[in-house]
């Protein structure tokens, strides 16, 4: 709804010969060219008084610039992934820009008809969270990828992956766990979040805390061979290890249900902790036990990366904090 | 990567040349204008070799079309909203289209901002779940809206909430319930999702079912009313309903685990059937008995009426049937 009631669009003539100014200062207020902050204010009013509407077709061939970052996600279902487009949305949209969303399923070919669609759409840069190691992106487009380091032009935001699975180990033997277990699922493909492994190992051997590492790859199977591993480690209805830490929420859920089937009794008999902090319905409550990826933190720093950092002095890799969130399955 | 070595762009020029026609063949060729099929494929031949890529800035100034559909979504970490999002975002990339995703939170005003920057940036359409009744929109853009109707010329898509109401009643019947209760949480704005208590009604009093019903509306301490609704109830530890119908999968959650604490059994004491359909993890399994919206279908019928429909005769509400899925709230 605007004020100009006749049918005809106003034209930057239009807001000119309102605001009593030149066409050419009318001209560099849309396309953001400095002029006198009273030139400015008074094209602003005329424009809004006439309903004139900046044509961004026109301001991107000038200007080069389309103001629009694409966002690659395998899809926006899973919370993780939601929350991470909820976040950069909502910080591109401060900084005046649109998100072009495209899901891609994790399907390769189609994660790079996405890259290949944004390019020729041109937008001015990519955040993306993909597992796909060919992916072809041209060097002069500003990509950023989150989770997995890609190569080292392409700036990575993640995680403190090594320090959440350092956590997890302490939070479980803070918690009077001597026996500790890490169950996890992981891609062929290497990623950040294989980190996780190594950090809880890493603290479980400077404290000299017993522990065990299962870990499947990419195996359709994946989860009934956790469930068989799960068989295998109990005996006269006890399971051998009393501290668990699995790579994700969702193997950790998994798990709790396996166990309560089984009739282990979740936390007395064994404590759990996921990682990734995920709630039920997205903003609920917490799954288990888990390490929190700051995921409004990492969505800032990759836009900050993306549209305010020289790229050619942008970090190959910026890892962000970690917290650990009770959520039932620890004691505390 | 393309196989055009040198670092100068080509050209629609080079193009013409390379696949021997005229330049104005190749302009049409890539503005859609029909030529004969020979020549098409000779310039997508000649473009693709010398790694040409349209300029969409200059198409969209030509053909007045984006080939863009603004979502607004109150966010997309909420799995209905993720999976109308993660549809959405599919369909319309098969039509070629791209998406631009504004997550509001709700807010009416960043709402209003989003629509007016939408038009502005002149995109092709709005898909929209909003339950802001002030919104202004401009009638010369095509907007559908989800789940709500707005006025008679923005047509709405949503589910058959009513036959969803009659259906969730009459499973609650067939798994012998003789005492049914509707809770639910609502908002003051008239919604497609108020027609779920009508159909819910109309079941009990046609085949004459003892039903009562509890609804709240806009109220921050909506859930704890429900609580102490549930609480006067009780009596002996006994719940007076045998049979629960919740207006969203959310609500029977907490409802659900409520109950778990007062040590009423589900679904032996009481069956409880939500709606929606949402899979904890957007992907895992149903939090409860549910009546599934076809989110995948309401997108497509979103997107058929964007698109495709004439708006003039586009219907003013299309209603998506519904389906019932166990999960473990109820008998069957």
């Amino acid at each position: 709804m605007n004020s100009n009631q006749n049918n005809k669009k106003p034209t930057m003539k239009d807001v000119a010969l309102e605001a009593n100014v030149a066409l050419g200062t009318v001209s560099k207020v849309f396309n953001g060219i400095p002029v006198g902050e009273e030139y400015k204010i008074k094209v602003e009013k005329a424009a809004k008084k006439l309903g004139y509407q900046v044509n961004v077709y026109a301001r991107g061939l000038r200007a080069q610039k389309t103001y629009t970052i694409a966002l690659i996600l395998p899809n926006v279902q899973h919370p993780f992934y939601g929350s991470v487009a909820d976040n950069c949305c909502e910080i591109l949209s401060k900084y005046g820009y649109r998100t072009l969303l495209a899901t891609t399923s994790s399907d390769p070919d189609l994660e790079q008809q996405c890259v290949d669609m944004v390019q020729q759409n041109k937008v001015d840069g990519i955040i993306a969270i993909t597992y796909n190691p060919n992916l072809e992106v041209n060097d002069d487009i500003p990509f950023v990828i989150i989770d997995r380091k890609f190569n080292s032009n392409v700036p990575c935001v993640s995680s403190d992956n090594f320090a959440g699975g350092e956590l997890a180990a302490q939070k479980l033997v803070e918690n009077g766990c001597l026996n500790l277990l890490f169950l996890g699922e992981s891609s062929s493909v290497p990623g950040e979040a294989d980190k996780r492994i190594l950090g809880f190992t890493a603290f479980c051997e400077a404290h000299k805390i017993k522990h065990t590492e299962y870990r499947i790859f990419d195996n359709e199977k994946g989860i009934l061979d956790i469930y068989s591993f799960i068989d295998k480690s109990i005996s006269g209805k006890k399971l051998k290890y009393d501290g668990i830490f699995c790579n994700t929420d969702f193997t950790a859920r998994q798990v709790i249900k396996y166990l309560n089937e089984k009739n282990i009794k979740i936390p007395k008999d064994v404590q759990i902790i996921g990682f990734d902090g995920i709630k039920s319905f997205g903003f609920d409550e917490y799954y288990c036990s888990t390490i929190k990826q700051p995921i409004k933190e990492m969505a800032e720093a990759a836009v900050d990366i993306l549209i305010n950092k020289d790229r050619k002095t942008a970090p190959a890799l910026v890892c962000l904090p970690v917290t650990y969130c009770y959520g039932g399955t620890t004691f505390k």
